[in-house]
């Protein structure tokens, strides 16, 4: 399976033509749309938000990740081994939180260029190929990436900002569930707000976090919008009290 | 074919996620997106526009529903067998309109269950498995509904209000045009508007209903926006007269 | 491949109907959702984004191109072979600069006809099943146009306007940047841009244009939003200047 993990939009003409690529190069391997709508433009949030969703898909699969405002200029162009599972796109800190978390991981550097390389969409004519080869069982077209170039050893294992805010105003931060005290509470725009396990177990219209489906704290508000009730976007900060 | 009808939105995680699930369980097996944007967080407007919408497709048709806004609470995990055709999702009254209309239909309780069922993802961990399971051919893990609690006897036939609005601004009702007298005028937001057999026979500009191309009573406006213009959204009331 | 090309969204009922006619009548043939927001109702603009991104795709491959503001009257049905590949839609000039720029093509008019064409969905009922009938091999149902009654004689080579702003803002022109001087600059909405490579060859927030990654030229801000910051929409009028 091929996962895609891009700022693209799906209604545009970018994951459209990544997947035409896919299609060709790689006959009869399932591409799933993961996430469309990642941070844009923002590989530290994106980073977060990846190794969170990555780990529930099966060995094997190929995530092919494009968060790339660096797009025509020095970042290296990578794929990443973490798990038995494939990471590729631009070394940008995109796969930082992916390799820090994995049992075992290796960065290596794509050598493979294809004939005609636009300054602008690496997703369709550099990054999809090379998750095509990867998935349909070619020799991965890399050289061990020596310079850890595509690292990001400051950015903290957890993250204590909104990451992510889902299509019903659910917030998503950078923070794992099981890293946090078992009573925690957390404070975003000046709101405090309690621990529950899921929205039925709240009145209606009361915000609360809990360990949303793929671990990660998650500010809500049942039947209501957390993000327009409490003020959350992506980039608020995110405090954790006891 | 699986047919997904859900309130989760393309953009985010849970569509890819329960596709992903989807193609590893039945492999080969077509994935169509209904809709995405099924009235959020309310299965009783939802119920009209599935009955609308799920008869056209072919019998053997697997329905993925979920518009759940009780997910983790006590209500039923069901699928239904209604004109040779599958529904699974919750028991909230989402199959109500598709069970009252079927030649013959049944309700089952889901008799599965996954090794980890989150508390908020039911879509993923336990409707999208039991889906793959009867779209490649497996005996139906089910027992027979026995108390209705899937049932929601108290809701119309047809619905007068507003079910959803659609891209172009163009507003359904939960009302079939079949039902309607030939000559009738629809009022809603305080517009009268009248009969027309399509757009084009309209001048721009112009309000009027239509039977659209699901057999639904639809408000829409020649080259412009009938949400936008008449003041349209989901629940809306709409009268009828003649 | 058949690739979609439409104003009908991702996330309402159209798209998905087409795709389960397509899956069913030319079953394993792979659907690529090329632009599913192509400029809603209107069929020049979508012309000029359509022969941009159409030549990118392998021939052989069929696009199914709705965007038909008049459906139900009397516009023709047609599908277009232009270059190997195979168009599919209104004949409302939608194709008429795929056309123009073709090396060799032809215009014919649809012969087939449903069993039940409704008024308001002829991407369901009438084009979706052409397309499916020619991606899979069939004998395509049609005569030859003879009246040119798809053709727009009097639409430009090359439009200075506007005619899609993509998800991260980016305002596409009607102009291949091949056909402007080398340094041409670009004014719109009273704000003159100059020519870069990418956007990593300007300052964040600096306004320019490039030739995007399909040959258009393209304005947008580094770090920014072209339609925001610089009041671009659809339609928006374009100037030359050396």
């Amino acid at each position: 399976m091929i996962a895609l993990f891009t700022d693209f939009g799906l209604n545009g003409p970018y994951t459209g033509q990544m997947k035409a690529v896919l299609h060709q190069m790689a006959p009869g391997v399932p591409v799933v749309d993961l996430f469309a709508d990642a941070p844009a433009g923002d590989p530290k949030r994106s980073a977060y938000l990846l190794a969170a969703y990555a780990p529930w898909f099966p060995e094997g699969t190929v995530f092919l990740c494009i968060v790339d405002p660096g797009v025509g200029s020095a970042r290296p162009a990578v794929f990443v081994e973490a798990d038995r599972r494939w990471y590729v796109g631009p070394g940008n800190g995109l796969f930082e939180l992916v390799r820090r978390r994995a049992g075992s991981a290796s960065s290596f550097e794509i050598s493979w260029r294809p004939e005609r390389l636009s300054a602008s969409f690496h997703g369709r004519d550099l990054f999809a190929p090379v998750a095509a080869m990867i998935a349909r069982g070619d020799e991965p077209p890399g050289r061990p990436l020596g310079d850890d170039a595509d690292r990001r050893p400051d950015w903290p294992d957890d993250f204590a900002e909104i990451v992510y805010v889902d299509h019903f105003g659910n917030a998503m931060t950078g923070l794992r569930a099981s890293m946090l005290p078992p009573g925690a509470r957390l404070s975003a725009s000046g709101r405090m707000v309690e621990r529950a396990r899921t929205f039925s177990d709240r009145a209606k219209g009361e915000a609360f976090w809990y360990e949303n489906s793929n671990g990660l704290a998650e500010i809500a508000v049942n039947s209501g919008r957390a993000d327009g009730d409490l003020g959350l976007s992506v980039g608020t900060s995110v405090a954790i009290a006891s």
